[in-house]
């Protein structure tokens, strides 16, 4: 798989001090998704975990509703672009983004083709699903120990999806849309589905992330970092309970509450 | 002006405590760009420096060049949305834009227009700017002091244009490109060069983020975060001196340091 790290020579000051060293920056990269043959759109990723990337961002932005809508994956290696052939017609989605792309705060993707009225229309997530917070504090502590690109660059984000007991897949990006997208393909691959499920997360909560959750009728997204306005609005109009600032022993629960017991 | 933060009933766990309280989270603002009567773009951003925003965001994507290409600039209080008149025909932008959009890794936009080859297709950076490593400590200390919605929230980016004695402007938002455009869209109304300036940000640095300094020949970028490798590696082409990590006494000099005496 590409590298999703570089070493470079960088020089450091340190109070008086002021030398040459190799420092390890997180690799971007440019990775094209073509869809029927045209190509869709260029994100720029972690380089790994790529197929997992495309699939989810193409769910993610209403193009395939799932594996099934895909016949035919090719990645090509050298130009680290892929290839999808997908069931349908593509350009009734391409159009309707063009016509007026919906931009979002989202590190690590650009624009998100559904508003947030699409996920309102439907049924609120009535999940059971509850949790204790020392299960959820010790999630939080398992997605930040297996951080391994954030610990050598400090630039990347990760997320993860989780039952009630345990983390399932964990994936890292530099991108936060990214990262997340990459558990919704391994989902999609894999066949997982979310009505019991957790998304832990390192990156803020805006309304595009909680939008791709609740189009997942995941019951409950935890953060490490804030949330938005408009995310909190969305988790509580959605069913979704939404909790933030997830720290040592700490939490934010701002939204359906009655998950946590 | 629109509120940028809201006030929320939350319930906040600490050790064995539960209750609930107020918190403040940061407003994600849904603000549509109509260019010649066609709506461009919706970005969610922080609703404060709304017309700033958009005349960044249009020269950061190449709609416009500057101020002349403005005929005439509505903003609409009650939608949040703005009007622009430009003196050129959109479409031609639009289609380039429509035809493979490159999504970014930014938090607080979606697509860049410009891919890497525009910038490095012209004359490198060379303006002489020289700082103090001194200097630039006391910049980013001045930008965190100046972060209130940072502060309040814990949610927004803040970016600044100072010259090599003191900051000039300073914005924040929700998104770490919006901060930066809004900061473009002040330079272009009050006629503001950059060929002697340095940008100061609290978000990490991409290469969409190095590209959009680049095209303005902005010879000095300056994060608290990390860069990446992306990034670093078109400031080096680009003559542009980059620099990460700014915390206490530290600094990590990724690009052309003979700018820091």
């Amino acid at each position: 798989m590409l590298k999703h790290t570089t070493d470079i020579k960088i020089e450091k000051i340190t109070g008086n001090k002021r030398y040459f060293t190799e420092d390890t920056v997180i690799k971007e990269f440019p990775f094209t998704i073509h869809i029927n043959g045209k190509p869709l759109v260029t994100l720029l990723c972690s380089p790994m975990h790529l197929d997992y990337l495309a699939l989810g961002y193409l769910e993610s932005e209403g193009f395939i509703q799932g594996k099934g809508d895909v016949n035919k994956i090719d990645f090509d290696q050298e130009t680290g672009s892929i290839h999808l052939e997908i069931t349908h017609d593509e350009e009734m989605f391409l159009n309707k983004s063009r016509l007026h792309p919906i931009f979002t705060t989202g590190c690590g993707k650009g624009t998100t083709y559904f508003p947030a009225r699409e996920i309102l229309k439907s049924h609120p997530i009535t999940s059971p699903l509850s949790l204790f917070p020392s299960k959820i504090l010790s999630l939080v502590k398992e997605l930040e120990n297996r951080g391994e690109l954030f610990r050598a660059t400090g630039g990347a984000h990760i997320s993860a999806l989780a039952d009630g007991e345990k983390i399932i897949f964990v994936f890292e990006d530099i991108g936060r849309h990214n990262a997340l997208d990459k558990l919704f393909g391994a989902c999609m691959m894999h066949g997982v589905g979310y009505e019991d499920k957790i998304i832990v997360t390192s990156g803020r909560i805006s309304s595009e992330m909680l939008i791709k959750c609740a189009r997942r009728k995941i019951p409950l997204l935890i953060s490490r970092s804030a949330a938005t306005g408009l995310a909190v609005d969305l988790a509580e109009k959605t069913g979704i309970t939404l909790i933030g600032f997830v720290r040592e022993n700490r939490m934010n629960i701002y939204t359906h509450g009655w998950r946590i017991k």
